[in-house]
């Protein structure tokens, strides 16, 4: 008989991780408040609850995909208006949160969770929108070592690198350093570009160079952000697309409460955070929608 | 009959440099202030000439490699108290100043030497003491095509990876560019591991996720900050041997100071410089010669 | 006949504040956790409440003085565990929470005093534990014109400076602005110092010629981080005493952390930040005790 | 008789510089490159000299005002074009360079003075147009007590604040320092305003108390960058006239070279050279000739 998945969450990101789940031969049955997305996810071949207690309350697992930190604790513990989710959940069923929240977030639901004998992996996914329709996220998993092998057997169907971080909460610790590494090298990328070309080089020919050197990195290989130097990334499409310069505000966002809650030294994230949010505001235009690797418009000085 | 190699600087660079031109056929004629230094050649199968100038005068290839741009400069140039190389050297010499010195440097001599119709590459290194040693070292080219080709007869000797840059002085803004980079991302590296075991990660752990994820870069796959995360590296030798702390604050300046005269932005590259400059004289004890992923100490808690 | 104050939170500044109300002929009626701190006020003419609820439930104004946003919240709206203090003050009762926490705590806390019918007014404090024993105290007031009026009736025995900054939460806000600013001034001032010294400079003679020039600030003028350039300052005492790294460091947590609610760039800001805390954590012993001024020994080069 | 000064280079600065050394009651014999500017200077009293040669040959003191230390280097030292002033200056005067240099370029120029037995000190000024044209500059002085002494005869002519900063090169240093950090804290008091406006301060109320509090700084009481808060200060003149953000930027380069030099860490300044300097060519067009207060607008959010 097909494995029960409750879907609750069916934004861009949660879509499309929902379809593919139905493709895999498991048994949706998906909530979201919004109209719209509770009809395409039924076009999809999800059946559709009416509230998301009735969408969890057979589940063999349960996954979530929501917008923030407060509104998962609220979902899964609720408040003084609503019971939250886990008194729903049967005691069998595996929960894993696809969120990007928090690894203190995490940690919270998590207690939660064992406090009521409900097993949780924190799933933070990696890869866009393109990556969840196609199947192709990355997960970084924080669990057991049984919970986690648990929780493949529904990843495997939305993405193709699975990651076990550590314990519940690692997961978004983990996507935490990836992102805040991945903003430093992407704005370091571009200010490199930058001076190279206000010294006479070739972008073209530098990023050739580099590639090859030291200074190689996942933001120069995959997703140059001089525009021109390489085809099909944002870059050479108006900086359309992509992972939006909002969303790695966010995720630096989440960096910084981290750093500040462990008292960590993290300046140079920092200064991402910071030369992100210059740029996401300047020249009189919101940029939050434009992909992140247009910080390279920011370094320019026409 | 074998082409003649003038080469002049034979520091721990320079002496494996001249000695692989040695064993690849060319009859080296070699300089050094040092008599230690030119003993040393003598022994590895150099001719050493009494002064740099009678080491050029009938040379078809001229190599220098210097501490820096003021002392290239005074070299071919000359000063108020000496003649410069560039009068000593046949026209039909190809010169290359392998040297780590400021773009506008290398253009003063290109220029001097154009003057005077000498042709002048420059072709800074990338790679230290052991690749200069085995003949594997990357090479930066500023020149012009013609002078590019011809420079690989004696480059080849001496590396594995040649790259044009593009005309005098794009070598060395090249090789500014890729190092300032990896400042950034050793520092960004760094950075991240020390949030995530802060937050609870086991470093080999976020070394392997984040390799796989978009936070890959050259720091993270060869040379891992973080002692006991990857064998061989300086990490897991105490910081000792690599890429000198100085070394990297060499590069840094001439990045900030090439920077300075483009009026480029670069505040990534600058927090790195200040952060690298703060470890060197942290603690009481000057880090100048540890390996510069010994940053990974600064962040340290402990 | 005497008003009553509640005061709640005898520790280092606490303590100076009640005993000042004393001497300003109030009726306190104080509460702490520690026995040994009521034990010190019932010696400085407080009456001891038993509870937190006893010490409120006859009084004129109540006076908070709690470590951090958290209890705050708890201590007034109460949790599972317990009722908050809300429904045990009086409805003509004035509120001040003279604690430092984030502006959307104190919001937080108004908005449920306000649904009570409560007045509240969030009155943070600036200067040290001498100025609270000393009664000249600033604080920085956000809560309605009229209850600023009322709230001086008790503020001016604590302290000679009383700003009304906005609503409520405001005090809060002005607070988080300002000590983000000290410290941007603190560390660029030991910053050009170190400069000036490193270039043959005398501190005292610099010292003087930015104090009449557009360099100076209240770093500077009150509180030279550089030892021996001025007496009574904690830099010539050892950095012993004064405000403590660790107190500067939450202030720029909170800063922080209202500029990531805000989406405010705060690149200035966010340096200093990472310096106060690099600085705390080098040199292999917590720095978090010494005066914040001692920022001075992080950029010295011995 | 009167004294007999010798003034070269009669910029915006320097024609005004001059013009007060007139009112005094000096013969002023004047030089520039610019018939304009000779013209200008004949009309304020000068007597204009046909080279710089002859301006100097009879000259009690000698006043220089040029753009850069490459240019002052060549006009007190001469190159292969040209002689020197050195040689034409007689031994018995005194040789003031108010330009703004490099430490390292005056000390050059200091020793080729002593060299040929002619007394040199650096006088930078602080203070822009207007107060070159009310005679109120600062100097910041480089050179002995004696020379320094001796300066004073025609700098009290200029200026109301006259420092002696140490020996030759340390006036520029000092000002290099101060500099620094205005910049440091401009920025600082740009982005604390704007934190609190963004966290519902009123800029005035905000202002009004850090002035009275720890945040208290010269940008804050002078020169506050946000526009409506105080009259008469370029922020309410659409950031017209003041000090240019070009100029800032000259300064800030000077201080990132001397700290490149002296291996000094300047996180801070570093941090508020690429602020100005991203400021500058933000939102397509160059900010350079508007006054560095404008960096406000930087953090703007509209």
């Amino acid at each position: 008989m097909a494995k029960r998945v409750a879907f609750v969450g069916l934004g861009n990101m949660g879509s499309g991780m929902a379809a593919n789940l139905v493709k895999s031969g498991f048994e949706v049955k998906a909530f979201d408040l919004s109209e719209l997305a509770t009809t395409q996810a039924r076009d999809n071949g999800c059946y559709i609850a009416s509230t998301a207690a009735e969408a969890v309350v057979d589940a063999d697992f349960v996954v979530t995909m929501l917008p923030n930190g407060s509104i998962v604790e609220t979902v899964y513990i609720g408040d003084e208006n609503a019971k939250g989710l886990l008194d729903s959940i049967p005691e069998t069923a595996l929960i894993l949160d696809c969120s990007t929240i928090a690894p203190i977030n995490a940690r919270t639901v998590g207690s939660a969770a064992a406090a009521k004998s409900r097993r949780f992996v924190d799933a933070p996914v990696s890869g866009g929108v393109a990556a969840a329709a196609a199947g192709t996220l990355a997960f970084m998993v924080g669990g057991s070592e049984a919970d986690f092998e648990d929780s493949k057997t529904v990843l495997t169907a939305m993405g193709s690198n699975i990651f076990r971080a550590g314990d519940v909460g690692a997961g978004q610790a983990a996507k935490i350093c990836n992102n805040m590494l991945l903003a430093v090298h992407m704005a370091g990328t571009a200010e490199a570009l930058q001076l190279g070309v206000d010294n006479g080089l070739d972008p073209v020919v530098l990023s050739e160079i580099m590639l090859k050197s030291s200074g190689c990195n996942w933001s120069l290989e995959k997703y140059n952000p001089m525009p021109g130097v390489m085809d099909g990334v944002p870059a050479s499409n108006h900086y359309e697309g992509g992972f939006l310069v909002d969303l790695m505000l966010k995720d630096l966002g989440l960096a910084m409460e981290a750093s500040l809650r462990s008292q960590s030294s993290v300046p140079m994230g920092a200064a991402a955070r910071n030369l992100f949010n210059l740029h996401k505001h300047s020249d009189g235009e919101d940029k939050g929608s434009k992909d992140f690797s247009s910080i390279q418009q920011f370094y320019s000085k026409s």
